[in-house]
């Protein structure tokens, strides 16, 4: 059963962000391994695999959600790659972080936008104006 | 001008949540009345009615935000109305709350999803099981 | 394999805090059933439940957590509770508290105390002086 | 020694809110007698008597800080009242709090307002326009 | 009107910190050009330039907040550049930050007394003793 | 008295962590020497050295409370070397910081995980498996 639930997760996961679980279960390997497979049975297996919430919306609030806590933009670097290959436009990821100055602020949603900035240069996505 | 954002703020206020605009305006009059105008200019006229996000999303990703502050419930309830109102199903805010407890933990999903269940009796909403 | 996870979340639940799991299940019973699901298996069953840290220091680093939140005074009173009842001295929750002033600041730390204080009245408990 | 940085908090505290320090040794007696004592002590006695920066400023930045917190309404109140007292105006301390809007976003920045509201309808004092 | 906003924003923008929107405006020309307007607009344009508070005391406050933040030492960064520039003393500033470890903890305040070092260290200023 | 409560808090930093307070005294030494004379009067002389809460559980209560800051790692792999020189097991350490996904989320505990493997790598120490 847990298998199970690591499988979805893995397969979510897959799906998302190819290359960052497995650079996240490297960097627990030697401290944390059980970390890296709660991300897996937990986040991915148990909670974006509920039905009810089509993945893209789920990529853009916890976009919002991490622009919030202004303090893990390698966590946010990674789910705006995966939100871009879950199908979201670099447009729709960056009226979700200019939105968050309302919310949280100008400071957290520039750095929220910096970041949004070094993915899209990474993957030369360009914003259509 | 100016004008032009207020007026474009009070329409969408009216069509998300025609009641709380007013609530605010009268709790504000006597110490800031400047700052309703700008939640109605800036938050509203500018930023919800930019083109390129869907009026859903923008509610959801502010439910997420506002999820992870963890000390606003009364704007947290006034947009779980918001939401309902621009026709988010009651499914879709639950799913956006749960997903936060991932992202900024339990406690303040938890609180989240009381407020949720608060909005929820208030309009004899129900989840669909 | 699940259900030996939420039967050993339970088991800690009855041991730390008999009454609170069954308030949350139904407050959460009408929006989220789920998530009280997740609080047995995950938190409880699944984090708590790990070897490597007695339970007496796991609910004292939950309330230093939790009172840096600074938002969640419901949670941290039934971690107040809890940490009574698995063994933790009136006085050893209120060292925690305190030296959160430090690293979370006065306001968070007084309004953590509050909340020890309430909890301490409620059971008649007292702090030797 | 530490006589005189209690002696130096306890003027200040005086001077600042003559009551609002006795209804905190009156609901820390039982808990934490200590932590009113590091108040006025350290907060005080330490920090606020330093030179370099006007009691005015210090109580406005005080302000800033808790507004940006957002979840401890009762030391912001309890600040409104010390600027008050020490000579700020009400148009400051709103000037003040609508700027937060900017730097920690549109919810936290409007109960800081309404807390105000509270304040100054406590005293009966009433915003020029 | 908007253009009113616009310029007076860019005024304050340039009496404040000179190099410091112009990087903004780089840094965003290619994501979220908007995003820098609203700055200039909203935030200095609107909020800074209102009556009822000197632009000093504006920025101390703003300092006290983005230490609060704690994740933001760009933007804490570049307001104590704009705290210098339009005639805090190096002392003031200093003050303001050492008091946050009331308020939002230590770990937070030597943050921002770090940055100030390094502001300090790139324009040669001294904290006289 | 202070000369009192500065030598105790200069007793704990020795045992606790020898090379970060000097460090500390050094960065702060041209903008806030006051500061460092804090951390040792106040934090250390006054906090640390009450009695009631053994030295191994402040420094795991200290690690909890910052992992939910989120953004003072400087000071978090402090308090990581700290724990480990009072005898804190590096598998303690690290329950501590998993523990934190379910109160403050998942990205501020890996990124809490990140900074013990940074220490323990620096420290050459291995987790049992």
């Amino acid at each position: 059963m847990t298998e199970d639930r690591y499988q979805k997760g893995i397969k979510y996961l897959k799906n998302m962000n190819p290359d960052s679980f497995r650079i996240l279960e490297k960097n627990l390997e030697d401290v944390a391994p059980d970390m890296a497979r709660y991300v897996a049975e937990f986040a991915y297996g148990e909670i974006y695999s509920r039905p009810g919430l089509d993945l893209k919306t789920r990529e853009l609030v916890t976009i919002a959600s991490i622009t919030t806590l202004g303090s893990a933009q390698t966590q946010l670097k990674s789910h705006i790659h995966g939100a871009l290959n879950v199908g979201c436009s670099p447009q729709e990821i960056i009226e979700v972080i200019i939105q968050m100055a309302v919310y949280t602020g100008f400071p957290k949603a520039l750095n929220g936008l910096f970041s949004a900035s070094e993915v899209f240069n990474e993957r030369n996505v360009k914003i259509e104006k």
